[in-house]
């Protein structure tokens, strides 16, 4: 990530086409739209309806429904015969948050918000359907659109991909982008192979046997189980994970007991995983139930473990990251537009896409400090800069149009 | 403790005089209206208007209302002239427990239960003071009987010897008993020394720094640092304490952080710490705040600690425990029925009145499984034998008989 | 352990009667002579001729060589007929350890020392012997008294007992003394049940992988895991264990590892355990391993673990200790003179004799700041004040008295 | 690292000039001459006597006796008139290891080897020397040659660096190569940014007070302190550094105590840290200060702590790299042979090069395992296929005649 952010967020559109800058009315119109109306994951019926709608009044195949509230939009260019197909790939949900920002376009649903920016996401998705079917005569190649629920969980790319939206015809390569406040505004992060990790959960109970806080010796201890267990869980990254690979083991809630003179018969800790190299599959839950396993059996517990493997990582493909990194270079200001430096260990299901066909995720800076845009995802107060929404449309036109040659 | 009890457990009787053996009815009809009207300490209205209507019938001088509702009764011998004072300590107070008994002198007190014996105490109270009173002519000196309020917290020992309840005439040695389900009826539990513990508190909470859960870097995770506390206490009793002292440490509550991928800003650990060797006053504290500040330092966290010492522990005097042991063998079926292996790591602010003047505190077993009377004290069904009332008023004359001899 | 000592050493020995205290000079003269000549356990070679040949010069008929270098003693008195039995029991190795006393009797085995008192044990026996043999009239009943070797270890009790030292006539019970420099001068350490702790020792080879300390995760790091097995060990005291008993789990030595870059492979742990309740007997050997296995399995690592039950604990009968104690009360100052808080979690194969007959093993006060004679036991410049030595015989032989009548 | 070897070993040096494959001869025996005669850290006295006397005989002006046994050749192309230097970097010392090849050149050194490979390093830089010499008219620009001692530690780099090596005239650019059996023979790994790891090292000593393994609470046991430590410092790498860079804390030797029942008084332990992330340094030197002295304090221990700082990471330009990489890419089998995922966590003193002016290292693969030429660096059976030696040669002649164009 950056650490420094540039003096001036005056975005050079320069080398977005006009036929695309001309759309930006629309994008922000589309957006604030969508945002005054945010719907929670798999629950996106207005959202839908706004999309398949615009699609509709545009001319443009779709199918509604796919996924409870997916949307799957196919333009065929007409230049000339390719079998060629890209999806390119937008979320649509929105989080369980009250928004606090103080705008025109503020969330009217109490409680829910587009604080991640799928908003934005759908707009430039929509924009580009529009561009494309405006101008199927200059491209070969079918284009899909996939507009998915759910990103925020529990996934809507894991049930898009099985009712079969990368099939009839089969998607070649995807490509999909995240606004990114983590970035400046302008510019582009973009790498193969890793951008964003796996995600997974557990949820462990320690069983041990309660009693009287002055007679230990007829109880097991739960807590002073779980203290051994929380201090061995620091030796899976600290000892057994490859230095160079990247990898987070956190026990992030922990309870247990409830007064001063009562050992606490079970101890709960709830905690997430968080690592790059797919190698690493099964690997954490492996290595955590056997920790856990081995300290209870030393004190006599037993344990109830849930494992959960949320989110692959999001693994991009070389060769069509370098297409982005390329057409990103026309696009944005360089050298310094372009940050391979954009890794995070946050997730996104974009990945199951990635795990079926070659493609590329991409973040497109959005922060704009001087507008006070500046505030991480999922901060109540989040927003962006709508300055970049044509930008997103330009680098998905142009690596379609790269990828179709 | 006993780990086994007896066949049988009809008490012998014989030894105790039978104007005390004829009070047996009246001894149960007022436990059983002490049952029934059970009051939380510092709470004791009823109770303390049904024992001074009783010294007040009687005849006998009292004070009332001394620590707000505890009672001290005062009546002298007239056999001849001494100058010595023998003072008996009974508590009154029930506990913040729903009765589940289904016996006719069920608790009418919604949630509130004398689930710890203190109606039997306060009842043997009542018929030491009443034989006295009948039997003036036939002992020299002053018994002082103290009906004493909040036994289980927060301590209405304190206040009452504060309020002067141990001057006017100078007490020079006390006596008071446990009813103890711990113990088989018509057993008495006495030694020399500790019989019970301290108790001490403590309220630490780990002031860390929050975050995502997948950046822990960026955070100081509570969680890891409280667990490195809960193990680095262990040592405290494992390493820190004369292996032939008695101690505990537990940590009885450990809660932190809400979700499975927020790193928690704080951890707040609560405790108990026991033992009984006074020499340990202030030990514990010191080494339970080195330790947290010590690993809190090692991990950039801060701390609050809240210490409280609760009560000292219950330090019989050599030379009074041996009068009462020798009694207990005039009155019970020896040699099994003297228990010196009686020490518990549980509290009583009887000790702050051993503090003042040399005393001893007994136990007097009161389990008959037989009639399942056997649950442990603090259980929603306890209950004891009330064959042991008697036994009780017996043992406290003839200590005074003795003492003043 | 007493924590101050009297001011004035001045002993009184008006309770020792004239015969033996007439004994001092040659008690002196023997225990110097066997301090001269110190011999590490089974190897008492010289000090079984120097006893034999006393022994024999007084015309008292026992046994050498049992349990290799062991020598039994066997004295009947003439008074009347009875045919009870007493043993005594003194032991006769030294330490290896390079005396720094520079003293006329000065140790001449280089690196071997008398620094445990065990001299002055074989002094006392031996004019113990003498007394009796010289007042064969005077008492009723027959002592055995028994010379054993080793008790630093491997222990020469066993095998004195497999030798039938304690039949032929069976012994009815056995009384033995420990000169104490923890105790001053004059006073007796005696005690009904546990006087001294159980001894156990372990030795746990953690057998994990060795490689490069930059590449951990193709390791499984020994030393990690003895760090977790030496948190682990210290619940065992801290919650296993009845607070109000007593025990100690000691590592006291701990090695893995050559250099700061590669991963230890192995890491060796060495450590003892103490007790004093026999209900503990393979308790703690079952807790040890258990957690080193659980603890193991975490990680992936193995292990070897050697465990030896080398001692039980010293547990003095109660009707012998009373004897001692009322005989202690006769010969030394009281009431200070009888310390009842005399135990130690040292260990002593004085137990294997009281696991098979009733009995009472005691502590003689033998420091004397004053003439600089209070080092601790096992320490180069250990010495005690050898006024004590008929003090002992003393004791000894009114034990026997009494023990006859 | 690659973790599958391709199956034939046959390299391809068909783009290596005719002028330097037929150096090969010479490049075997100037190697083997080498390896008979390793000599270590600051003794490379035959190594630099042989190197001197090569470049002597071949008219190469230089300069000996730099940072004791460095030698630094300077050649000036003359082709036309240019101020670039570029800088070759080669080390020159063997490791304190008996090699147990078997064969005709194995090392006549008792205990010294040449087992990291720096004989083939020398080698190909003379190789190289020889023909810039005989090319001067080719090329425009200075080549200085580095032949460095002491790789191994303490490190000849930097004491180089202060004797003005990169000087007079200004070096713009430094590259060096490790021959790597890690990769298969004929790639090569090479990258921007990090390549190779910091390496500091920590030698720390608790210190506890000792005492009778039976008697803890007279102690401060270093064993315990020392546990607590190893545990927390797992965190360093688990919750402190940012899960996107690289890091390695290793305790490689933990030694405490004596005996079974002795609490070790102190306890010592060594370690390693390596990371990539310049930014890291000093940071974790902080950090085991801030636990070692936090968890000390817990216990009432104090500590001795000697923290060195041995080489920075080894970080390469990207520009450098990309040329060494372009270059590469002309002489190797593309794609399999460029291998950018060769980051190792081990440590070189070219770092400290690296730190004054931009430049590479890479690796350049050296193993075959069909000829049993694939032990890893420091084995005392490794060794080489020096068919790489040439190859070495042509990329260092490339990267030159590119780096002056």
């Amino acid at each position: 990530m950056v650490s420094t952010f540039p003096n001036s967020y005056s975005v050079d559109l320069s080398r977005v086409r006009l036929s695309i800058r001309t759309l930006q009315p629309q994008l922000v119109e589309w957006r604030r739209r969508l945002h005054q109306e945010p719907e929670l994951g798999f629950q996106e019926k207005l959202t839908a309806e706004f999309v398949s709608g615009k699609l509709q009044a545009w001319g443009i195949e779709h199918q509604t429904g796919v996924a409870k509230t997916g949307i799957v939009a196919t333009i065929k260019g007409t230049k000339c015969s390719t079998e060629k197909v890209l999806a390119i790939r937008a979320d649509m949900d929105a989080l369980p948050i009250q928004e606090l920002n103080e705008v025109p376009y503020k969330s009217q649903h109490d409680g829910v918000m587009h604080a991640c920016g799928h908003d934005g996401h759908t707009a430039i998705a929509l924009g580009t359907a529009y561009y494309l079917q405006q101008h199927r005569e200059d491209f070969a190649g079918t284009v899909k659109i996939i507009f998915q629920p759910a990103e925020e969980g529990p996934g809507g790319a894991k049930p898009m991909i099985e009712a079969g939206v990368l099939q009839n015809p089969d998607v070649d390569a995807i490509i999909g982008l995240h606004l990114w406040n983590n970035l400046p505004l302008g510019t582009v992060g973009v790498r193969a192979g890793a951008l964003m990790a796996a995600v997974e959960l557990f949820n462990c109970t320690v069983l041990g046997k309660g009693g009287h806080g002055a007679i230990p010796h007829q109880t097991v201890d739960s807590i002073v189980v779980a203290a051994q267990i929380v201090n061995a869980l620091q030796t899976i990254v600290a000892r057994n994970v490859n230095p160079i690979d990247s990898a987070v083991v956190t026990v992030g809630a922990l309870h247990a007991g409830t007064a001063h003179n009562v050992i606490a018969d079970t101890a709960n800790m709830k905690g997430t995983v968080r690592y790059f190299n797919p190698a690493f599959a099964g690997f954490f839950q492996q290595r955590i139930e056997q920790i856990i396993a081995g300290i209870c059996q030393s004190h006599g517990a037993k344990y109830n473990l849930e494992y959960t493997s949320l989110y692959p990582p999001v693994i991009n493909d070389a060769r069509i990251a370098e297409l982005v990194r390329s057409i990103a270079e026309e696009v944005v200001e360089t050298p310094v537009g372009i940050v391979p430096e954009c890794q995070t260990m946050g997730g996104e299901d974009m990945s199951f896409f990635l795990q079926e066909v070659p493609g590329c995720y991409f973040f497109l800076g959005s922060a704009n400090p001087e507008k006070d845009l500046a505030y991480p995802h999922h901060h109540p107060r989040f927003d962006f800069d709508e300055t970049v929404l044509p930008m997103g449309v330009e680098i998905f036109i142009r690596c379609m149009e790269k990828f179709f040659r």
